[in-house]
């Protein structure tokens, strides 16, 4: 089990407005079934490193079909093999260092 | 008035925990009482470009205080010049696409 | 065709010299056949999606068999429909606006 | 002294050719005198943290002063304390290994 952070950035599109291809790479995203959460820059996703790969080819993708000629997609994956990391758990352990209840 | 998000990596530390030196990272951004959101994957926070620079310079630096040898510091920088973002608005946009409240 | 930044980074290895890593990453990136370019913070490569995705997961594997516990990857993949991005023609195309020759 | 990954993207500017603002950063970089590498996905750099944060708040600008409404701006800043890193020595390090020649 790994936590990734995908970023899908249309490129070229003529409007500073983004939101709309947001909005489309979530719903393919919450139609995986993943556990994910969506932040102001990205969105943060809990899986093996084999779905949250085919996750990025399909988010990757939908772009294209809703007719961008330029897509820019970023992944990072952060896995650890001692322990499981989830969503909720790296949260949970930086806010026990901080004293914070979550 | 731009959003940003945040990573600050210690390197060579000899553990694969690193929850807390994200705790002295997140103490710096609390301290600094620009808007912040911590995220599974990095820390969003919200203000000038200027106040957002300072703060990378702040939290780069801390890692070197705990004694890390080596230190990875990342931010990506949104804005627009159109409109202002902020750390909710960019959320309520796609999930206002999306048909879910917020 | 696209074109590709991998960056694999072994965290808590208890040294900050990472160059030994990266080296095992080259090989593979080497043995694969892509075409590819070293640079001082990362690798570009180039390929389709699937031939770029298949090797992020090889060289995120990579450092685990090297007994590292936790494992940072990360990928951006650029990719245009009206046209063939190349790593040579990418950055022919910002020296040539720049008068420059190759 | 570190080695730092810049990358500037101007979002929403109605063609997929991005080359002409690449530009633009390039000649601010070029100006600035700073040791640096342009890649296929980025700009290398070496500096001194202030050296670094400095020449992103510029490179930022720079796009707005072009006309664009929307700019992503991303820096990854490299530092260690114990050893020196520059663009040729991050690379020489890794070809040693390799048992390359640079």
């Amino acid at each position: 089990m790994a936590v990734a952070e995908i970023t899908v950035t249309p490129l070229g599109t003529g409007s500073p407005s983004l939101s709309r291809y947001v909005a489309e790479v979530e719903k393919i995203i919450e139609e995986s079934g993943i556990p994910y959460v969506l932040t102001p820059m990205s969105t943060c996703i809990q899986g093996s490193v084999d779905e949250i790969l085919t996750l990025v080819k399909k988010v990757h993708e939908c772009l294209f079909e809703q007719g961008v000629l330029r897509v820019a997609t970023t992944v990072k994956i952060d896995e650890r093999r001692d322990k499981e990391l989830t969503l909720e758990g790296k949260i949970h352990s930086v806010k026990e260092k901080l004293g914070h209840s979550d």
